[in-house]
């Protein structure tokens, strides 16, 4: 499922799509859990709505990704949770890109992988048609938590870019 | 609707108000119907709360916003649904500026033109006045969305500044 | 309950903890009044989840944040509001950090000071376990706001960095 860029040559993003699961006593913890899982815990996330620029990559990993403790990271992300006994939630991105490596990213959270699959379909037609198609195939990705003795989080996310502070 | 830069010398922000409506099968893609129309869905946005740096211009445009696809924009918006058959929903924005040019934004959704323009002033008005006054009088735009077969968003952002990806 | 950067002689962060209460017509002039009060209502926010970077300084302050007016500030926070007569809404940090100085924030907001506290005790019980342990103890900041005559917004916010816009 990687997407190789279209334009190798040029300077771009490492964008990496990962999913995991993650169980705490509270929601936020729940998160947390799956950030860790996902490696990308250690990080001040800031959500990002969701195009993927042309020049880059886009690779499954679950690596932790590089950095020092605190920097920012730029990334999308959907997370569902299972917040109640016997409770499992969804969550996926989908993606495509044109011939030139435009891309677009839809997230979606849901009650089931089904739900999941459908919005992001739906949603990734509906912004290909407003652009007036010439995109390649939608590729997806899920995953599930389920609510065992405490929350649990259902986590797919982008990573972008990290950005480390400004100090002097 | 204009509002000329009181400090029109220095170098400062190019803020363009927008507004759209788009419809989708999905929230989300309801969502990019809306940017679409504003001229700003090919940018990763970075949501902000929502102040006028001084020496800003504010401006209406519906041209789409310069920038390569996928660069990060910062931006302050209002969102509203139409979920519901038959349903209608509601966005907008409204701003003061004070005479050095210090301006501040609100923004506000809700099921009627009333409504919002009712909030938009009610928060101008406790925002003004927690700073002592000074600010010269509202600006506001609305903008409608009507769930026509399927859901709709109702969108007024306001655009400040497209950011590039840190590429080596 | 300042913490002293464990790493003194690097360059860092000063990350500044501070809580307010703010009453307003609308929800959204409650929260501008609690930032009011905190001394960061004239920043565009930036919020992050939440990471402590090591060599950061983390102390009380309810000075103003330094900054032109407009400039983004990154920073973490929890708000609860006091929607209807009567109420009171909590909103509070906690944070641990590690020898070398890497730490952690959580936010909660509830309806009593106890629920605050407790979410938050959990939560840095399950982020510290997640990472093998080696935290050193939890500190805590919590805030009310109560509804008289109009909305009110209780805010527990740490301001991690101004940035300036560029502009030519």
């Amino acid at each position: 499922m990687t997407t190789p860029s279209p334009a190798m040559g040029e300077p771009g993003l490492d964008i990496t799509v990962r999913t995991a699961a993650g169980g705490g006593q509270t929601l936020l913890s729940a998160f947390d859990a799956a950030l860790l899982g996902a490696g990308v815990a250690n990080f001040n996330l800031v959500r990002l709505s969701s195009v993927i620029p042309r020049s880059s990559r886009v690779r499954l990993s679950h690596d932790p990704v590089p950095g020092a403790h605190g920097d920012r990271l730029f990334c999308v992300w959907a997370a569902g949770y299972a917040e109640h006994p016997g409770e499992t939630a969804w969550a996926g991105l989908g993606w495509v890109r044109d011939e030139a490596g435009n891309g677009l990213f839809v997230e979606h959270d849901g009650g089931s992988e089904e739900s999941v699959l459908e919005q992001i379909h739906l949603s990734l037609d509906d912004l290909v048609t407003g652009r007036g198609g010439g995109y390649g195939p939608a590729e997806t990705i899920v995953v599930s938590a389920h609510h065992e003795h405490r929350p649990a989080c259902a986590l797919a996310i982008a990573a972008y870019q990290v950005m480390p502070w400004e100090v002097a």
